[in-house]
């Protein structure tokens, strides 16, 4: 989506924010359709679509249905039904639809299944969901991006500094116990770059983003008269910062080799974000997408100073999303899906 | 429930559905109660029932609650509730109540579970919950019937060739990699012979439809003036159908024997639905009541046609039980279970 | 809550179900929050909200989130979210929250897990959820308590009996095949001692109920004006009593060391309700919150008599829930954790 319409539907959520003078959807219906479990996403989504009087269909696809991605497949394994027959059938019972598919995401402390990244990274279901569907789609969180995160961000970090366009926005990697998706960090990567911010990027070694969402952000940054540097000194890389992200997420060198992943992450606990690391910003804010480690990714006293930001950050996501919603309804032939 | 009721929820679904005028129930609640996995049901009800501005609760049965159907049980076993008290306590909460219970329903690949097909047919849930509930109830699809879905079919089916009366409907048995329940198939005979259609059941030898479920479509069909045929040589059957639907059930024959079933449907892989048998009928519309395997269900090619109307019926599930909902809700005292 | 309190919202939902003139809570939003599966519950609380044309959110926590509750906690172990973010977040999406979070409850035949009882009576989720809440909290089931049950009994005991000053409450344990939680008969024994009744505990040896529970309900009946009686003889209990109520609980002398409460427990199967010892009372009414294990717990022909009010009672959890919710609307620094 080009900078112009982020920026409408960005306009549109604070001025939803300041004054509750939302636009009346009764009778339109939001389906969400979930493959991990949420508890921000989902709450988020339901509650902004029902304050604009709209009605939502929540279902977990978790363990009960396999889709079919692949034309001219005989389908005698394992999928119950082809993509084909699914989006088109949501789309009649729908207006808009929600979609989060997340193969990274686990609940127990490690992965253990090796998918191969070049694959993952294709977000099959979501770009078929999006092929066929015939109502707009919104990516909730797939293998690549989750732009609603992104976008609540920017809404936070706009509602705080005002003008962004080359403020120094810093990303950087932090400690968990987990390796996480990409999926995140890479939509807080490229947005701020639409955003013609001058962006930071500080990892460890070890920790790239993804070649296609580099290469994006770039040309992003490049329209938009933003920068984009990429660090591996988290001291330096915070001095002069107005705004402070911090993400966790695994090692795309290691991936797949999850024993050796969470042998090489675990050399670095040293890059929790901590009050004393702050103090050589800018006096930024500091926004993180949540759930949170505390005291392994960010400490305490960050975490509960004034210029923590991560509960407005939060509630954003439900008023980018209503103005999302609103955004496409009026435009259906569009989605968001990074 | 008699021809001349039926007919009235589908003129008024068709009006529903031409004119998007709907009756309004603000403040009435459409409990939904699923003891299997569902995606069409689950989200044609609740799109279906906020369309009209009810509310719906859905409540997910599976793993979490055994009820008690016997009368002067004592209950220290595994049922935690008898169907006497929920069935009351529901109605209390509801307007209207919805029940999905079939237990022929697996996600697995095949079926290892036993039960007894004498058993199983009187289906005890649904009847039970019929006889206490206070206020009406549809049976989402039971182990004997799945009313809502011939609904829809015949809904379609007056659609696209207007008075269905001695048009030619053929119901033909095609294959499956799992044995698949018998309720849809038993309602896709009984509804059109209902409504005076020309039946023709077509399937492989060992996949007989439930003898009550024959007796009362030929006590129906006598009465409306259609007629029914039995068949099993599908090309010959196929021959001036004006509508063509596809189903696969397991075998009666096998039923229990799940090994021996397995063995004996896989004989029959060539009874899949493709363009060429398709080109002997009268110009006939598809139907499907989906999921659908691709490619050993039906070909790409019928699906994919001009003629193949699946993802209209799908879409009139919604409508033809929003009609449903309607209609009971104004006869309080009825319910809709087969 | 103080006794003047409870009777407001005890009144007001009288009034809701007699006149069915509720209050508009258009854009409102009810957050519900379910550790544990919950039948009567969800669907009350769902019914109820919706009825007053409010939301509600339903998460089910079960399996997919772990809060973390201890401050300064460096969290590298299996919890995921601090209870600070989620409470303030979830907060931020709603207006009035629901948890239940009953660490006892299990769906399996018996107990498998030793918890300390001292730990569990902490109710650590609740209570940090309550503390970081800057929205109200409504315990829908707790280790210690679940007073909207109690407040639903209230409501139909007073619709039933008029005025509840010093009439005669039996709070009796019945025989279950499995070890139940004791938060239902702590707030059973709690909110009539508030309400002035004369409450007779009678119970087995080896059940007793906790005595913070014991300590609280002495001081709320001196001060209402009530009396407080121990027993252990269920014949003399019942003699001349207004209202009994049933309820299962586990052995907190046998607490943790399942295998020896089980037997302990199983010494009591006569102490089930009959007919028979119903006849000694001043035409009681007959309560018990659900579910129940008909011939187990009680008789068939207790449960169907007229003087059975089980069903009322169950419905009324919806009209005093919808109550309790409209008060704490209006009073937004208030909870009902007890």
């Amino acid at each position: 989506m080009p900078l112009s319409e982020l920026q409408k539907i960005i306009d549109s959520a604070l001025f939803y924010k300041q004054t509750n003078s939302l636009p009346d959807y009764e009778g339109k219906i939001l389906t969400l359709l979930f493959a991990n479990p949420s508890l921000r996403t989902l709450l988020s989504f339901e509650s902004g679509m029902k304050k604009m009087r709209g009605s939502v269909n929540t279902l977990q696809l978790a363990g009960s249905w396999q889709f079919e991605y692949k034309n001219g497949a005989v389908m005698n394994g394992g999928t119950q039904e082809h993509i084909k027959e699914a989006a088109q059938v949501i789309s009649r019972y729908s207006d808009v639809i929600g979609l989060r598919n997340s193969q990274l995401i686990t609940t127990t402390q490690t992965h253990n299944e090796a998918f191969e990244w070049d694959y993952l990274k294709k977000d099959e279901a979501l770009t078929q969901l999006a092929h066929y569907a015939t109502k707009p789609i919104i990516n909730m969180e797939s293998n690549m991006y989750h732009p609603c995160q992104s976008l609540a961000d920017m809404m936070t970090i706009q509602d705080e500094l005002g003008e962004v366009k080359k403020k120094k926005y810093v990303l950087t990697w932090v400690p968990h116990v987990k390796a996480l998706p990409l999926a995140t960090p890479h939509s807080q990567f490229l947005t701020p770059s639409i955003f013609g911010m001058d962006v930071t990027l500080v990892a460890p070694d070890g920790f790239p983003l993804d070649e296609d969402v580099i290469k994006l952000a770039e040309e992003k940054s490049s329209e938009s008269g933003g920068s984009i540097t990429f660090a591996n000194n988290q001291r330096e890389a915070l001095k002069g910062a107005d705004v402070v992200v911090a993400k966790s997420w695994a090692s795309l060198d290691f991936f797949g080799d999850w024993d050796a992943e969470n042998k090489h992450r675990n050399r670095f606990s040293d890059w929790m974000i901590d009050e004393e690391k702050m103090k050589s910003t800018n006096e930024a804010i500091f926004l993180h997408c949540l759930p949170l480690r505390r005291n392994v990714e960010v400490s305490d006293a960050v975490l509960d100073s004034s210029y923590s930001k991560i509960i407005d950050e939060a509630e954003n996501r439900m008023w980018a999303q209503m103005s999302l919603i609103s955004y496409l309804l009026n435009k259906s032939n569009e989605n968001l899906t990074r």
